[in-house]
């Protein structure tokens, strides 16, 4: 398929869904029309073949992941997803390739009012860039370094399966059911209704490198300490259907790729707050002001967990 | 150097030049406040080294053009460039190489209120992915879509040194000084300033894949047809004193790479375009309702080319 081909393509396929688009994919740039009122939250993230996602991903499920993870991102800004950009660089165009490639990035915007306003093709090693745009009211955002003392910490859906996922990919044709949910979580994660909670929660992020390692960043943004309990943690049946208390702990604690949201609230807003989303809302433990993060077991006693901190793309350099 | 530590030396760099910024590097996501009356223009483009620049460019010339590429397309829509997302992968990030190529960028930038919002970076083949957007009052963006039979055709600066440039790279340590003059074309695109043409342009294009194809994807998009006089092409001193004439109108109608900016306007305002740029702006030829190119030289004779439409990515697929 030749390059032109594929923008006739997407144009044709992805009809807006907004009025406040005045201009798609097609000239130099497109046009929106934010209202008064309103700010804009803007995420990018490149996904790479073998380091994002295994290089044997289908089609569809790399379309899905890098709208899926961008759309998280402004979930975890509170901010309503409205418009994205999808630069894409392939060996080659292959036309059903292509068609599943896009089916992917259309179910991960599901429903919702969301336009691809640009598009970028380029012949090189296959990876993805998506910029996403969301709305949200002026001063509403849900940043990192909202965290108080006293606030509760509370995950969506549950957390680990992913990472177990990855751990299942190379098996995947003999996986059992447990492990297929595992594995579908990794492929295609869910990005949560983060605008929900936007009048709600103190600091939000999502978790895309692990637990402790994202409620980190939320930690040192807010100059704050937490304690977790690592008991409270939520996991799915699928993932303790699969692997010991021990493995459990570290996809729960290490695992990145499952999208869901970390959130700081007052304890008061804690149900609101669970009746706001569609999916589960589960306390983990609370912000202190003692720096550091504590994990502890359901009794109170100290979890050590060695643990990498986080991931960093050049960890060597 | 690691990935946090990059992120770090961006937020340092990069002060805020805006007060609609309300949140650059470090959460999830940026936040930006767009004025009442303002329509956003929004453009991605990725530049992969040995495909859009040899792959042993300087870094400094890789963060420029990246940067430039895409507030040309800004620039052809009319709009004040105002903020700019980089996704950078690279096999490896070493902290002399992070900081020439942020000096590109921020030349690229010049003076002019733009801020970097967002950063990704990762490990992979050397690749940039810039969303730039820009700000413009509603409906004055200049679509390709508005040429007029009866509109002169204009172009900004001089064509196709950037082609030569190119032509010129592998022996650019032996290069005389035009020849280099042609080279720093290639490596530094200048963007130009469209948003002085908002009120007088009907339709805009930059000029990245080569006069013929660019100017092509205005026709097309207008419903009209066009005659150029290649003899009327603007040249720089530089490129006539390098090659001969067929070479030189070969780099003039199917280089890409010099972004400038080909624009339809009614004769009459010819004058006030000309006085609102800080380059030449060069009437070309005039646009016509017959369907299709048609070029000819001074003296009004067909001038045969035979090169390609433009650049594709994917042209054997």
């Amino acid at each position: 398929m030749r390059e032109f081909a594929l923008i006739d393509r997407l144009k044709t396929r992805l009809a807006s869904r907004r009025t406040d688009t005045r201009l798609g994919i097609g000239d130099d740039a497109a046009l929106i029309a934010p209202a008064a009122g309103e700010e804009l939250a803007i995420t990018t993230d490149t996904l790479i073949a073998g380091r994002h996602f295994p290089s044997d991903t289908p089609a569809f499920d790399i379309g899905y992941k890098a709208i899926a993870v961008n759309l998280s991102d402004l979930a975890a800004m509170g901010a309503d997803p409205a418009w994205v950009t999808l630069a894409l660089a392939a060996p080659e165009l292959d036309e059903s390739w292509c068609d599943a490639f896009l089916d992917g990035a259309c179910a991960a915007m599901g429903d919702d009012p969301i336009d691809i306003i640009g598009g970028d093709t380029t012949r090189g090693d296959l990876s993805i860039t998506v910029t996403a745009i969301g709305r949200l009211p002026v001063g509403s955002a849900l940043r990192r370094s909202g965290a108080q003392p006293g606030d509760v910490i509370a995950v969506t859906g549950t957390l680990g399966d992913a990472a177990h996922g990855l751990d299942c990919w190379d098996e995947r044709a003999q996986a059992n059911a447990d492990e297929t949910f595992c594995i579908e979580r990794l492929a295609r994660p869910r990005w949560r209704n983060g605008a929900a909670l936007r009048a709600l929660a103190h600091a939000a992020i999502d978790i895309s490198d692990g637990l402790v390692a994202d409620l980190g960043h939320v930690l040192a943004a807010s100059g704050v300490g937490a304690r977790v309990n690592v008991d409270a943690l939520p996991v799915s049946p699928a993932l303790a259907g699969c692997v010991d208390t021990a493995q459990m702990r570290a996809c729960q604690l290490g695992g990145g790729d499952d999208y869901e949201l970390c959130i700081t609230l007052a304890p008061g807003d804690l149900e609101r707050a669970q009746a706001a989303l569609d999916c589960p809302l589960t306390v983990i433990g609370e912000v202190e002001a003692e720096a550091g993060l504590r994990l502890v077991d359901a009794a109170g006693r100290p979890f050590a967990w060695a643990g990498a901190a986080g991931w960093d793309h050049f960890p060597d350099a």
